[in-house]
Order: C-alpha cells, then structure tokens, then sequence
C-alpha cells in the first residue's frame, strides 16, 4: 500500500470516534456528545482562548494534540473520568490503541505522547482545556453527568483544579461555574 | 461582559453544530453526520494530508479555518452540494451569520472571510479536503448520498473536480473512488 492509500485507510478508520459515546451531554441536553464532536469543540476552544495560558504556547500544537488525542477511544473506549477503577485499567489499553492506529502516521502518534507525558506548556493547556468543555456542558445542562452519577462538588472541584496547571484563567471560570451550580442545586456539595 | 466572558458565550453557543445535520452519512452508514464531527474530520484530514497540497501551506492556518468554516451553519444551516438553487441562496445567508457568530471573535471572522474568499493556498487545500471528505464517505458507505439523491457521476466529477485546484493528489484519490463506486453500480454514469 502507498503512504497515501495507508493515510487514507486511517482517515476512514478514525470516522469511526463518531460513533464512541462520552458521558457528558451536549449543550441542548438532548443526547450525549460523542467523541468526534468533542475533539472538535476543544480545538475550537483551544484556539479562541489560547492567550490565557500560563505559559505561552504554540497554539497549533496544542490544536493538533487535542484532534488528535482522543482517536485512541477508537480501539479502548471513552473512560469516565469519576470511574477510579476504569482510568488505572485505561493506560494500558490506550498505549495498545495508539500503537496500532497511528502506525501509519507517526507524526500523530508523537502528539499523542506528548499530551499524554503531560510535560509541556502545550501539553498543560491542552489538558486544561479538555476539563473545561465538559465542565461548561454540565453546567450549561443544569447538572449533566454531575447530576446523572451524583458526583459532589468536592470530587469535581479536585478533579478540575488540575486546569490551573495550564490556565489560571480558565480555572477562574471553572470555579465560578462550579460554585453557580452548587447554589442553583445542580451540584451536591458532598 | 468580559472579552473572556463572551469568548466562552461564543464558544457555548458554537456547540449548536453539533445538532446541525448534513446530507452524507457517516463511515458505517448508520446515521448522518453533524457538521461538528464533520469539522474535527476535515481538520484531522488536513493535518494529516497536508504534504499533498499543490503548493506549501500553512497547515495550522488551514486546520484553524477547517475548525471554523462551518459554524455559520448554526444560523444558515446545511446547503446540499447538488441543491443548485440552495447553493445560490445560500451566501447572503452565511455571510448573515458570519457577522452575528464572529462578533465577539473577530480572528474566525478573518479565517471565515479567507475560506470563503478562496484565494490563498491555504484555502485552496482546505476547499480540496472540504470535499473529499464526503467523497470518502459516499464511497465507503457505497452510494451514500449519490444513491440516495440519484447524483450522476457526471455532477458528482464536476463538483469534485474543484479539488484539483488544492491537490492534485488528492483529485487523482477522488478520481479513482469515483470510478471504482461506477464500476460497482454504486453510481450511476448519468
């Protein structure tokens, strides 16, 4: 096969993150937001805020990581990231996804190490990023999975402080949402 | 409101893509596709087939305007290609739209007025993506919208034609599914 015809032959397998189903719902509620959507939502987001990061960043890096990050799912599923059992079993599984999938394109596969080993200011914002859109979704939603799984305000707070490693900014907001939700009763606080 | 504030008032009303339904199904034929998902794909596709494009480009520009061509669709909806009198309707709508979304964000706005505009390299690659992509999809799903609106390949060579202007690679691809959807009657010559 062709380095082209193998590029291609990944593109059409990677169609396939339309179909992986995350826990949040989108913002209308009406259904949940599925991988391919998601991935879309926080590269647009990392584009229109990049300039609250902490550190200066190259916004298209940070772009192209979070396209890209995700397409593991693919092959180990979505993790819910209140599930402790579920995330320890997941490195494994998404380390096996990302050999196999991105063996024809390498230069993927080095932006998904770098968001995973999670050491860069890219890496940090990114990660940032990808806390703050489901958060403004469940917020957004009156409750979402918050409400769905009972998650208290204090696991979602100590889950979401890790954005203000990429963002200060961006944890600024977090916080407002999450203390407005806990008054509107979307939120338990424990 | 804080220019941070209307960012992410933006950012919560752009999730509205996701409910914006396009002609083409997605990989599986299963369902239709969003414009959202729609989106992350042509991004992922042009990050990945950019070495393809006739001239050099600025792969981030192209991959930011990809993300962000489409989100006038919230307010104008989806035009189908093969819908001519819909196709001319539809530019006094966008461009509507445009200056609505974008108000807050006014760099989308220039990456919005640069896609459309379609004079730059980068533009032209993205244009070649932006319709491959469905192309890929009518194949893989055999037939997909071609079968189900009864488009000839003659109308179906025309319109992808355009994509020689960003890639001649990627024509020679388009090309080659286009025949071989003929060859299998998944498309018919007229």
């Amino acid at each position: 096969m062709s380095d082209l015809d193998a590029r291609i032959a990944f593109l059409l397998e990677a169609d396939a993150l339309k179909r992986v189903e995350r826990r949040n719902p989108i913002g209308d509620g009406s259904r949940r937001e599925n991988t391919a959507e998601h991935s879309w939502h926080i590269a647009l987001i990392a584009h229109v805020l990049a300039p609250h990061s902490n550190e200066p960043v190259d916004v298209a890096r940070v772009v192209s990581m979070l396209l890209v990050h995700d397409i593991v799912e693919i092959d180990a599923g979505d993790t819910f990231v209140y599930d402790d059992a579920a995330r320890e079993a997941k490195e494994a599984l998404e380390r096996r996804a990302a050999e196999r999938l991105f063996a024809s394109v390498p230069e993927l596969r080095a932006l998904w190490d770098e968001f995973e080993a999670d050491e860069t200011p890219e890496a940090r914002f990114a990660h940032a990023v990808d806390r703050l859109q489901p958060l403004l979704l469940n917020h957004a939603t009156e409750g979402g999975t918050w409400e769905e799984y009972s998650i208290p305000a204090v696991r979602v707070r100590a889950y979401n402080a890790q954005i203000a490693r990429g963002s200060a900014d961006l944890w600024g907001v977090a916080q407002t949402l999450i203390d407005h939700a806990v008054d509107q009763g979307w939120l338990q606080e424990s």
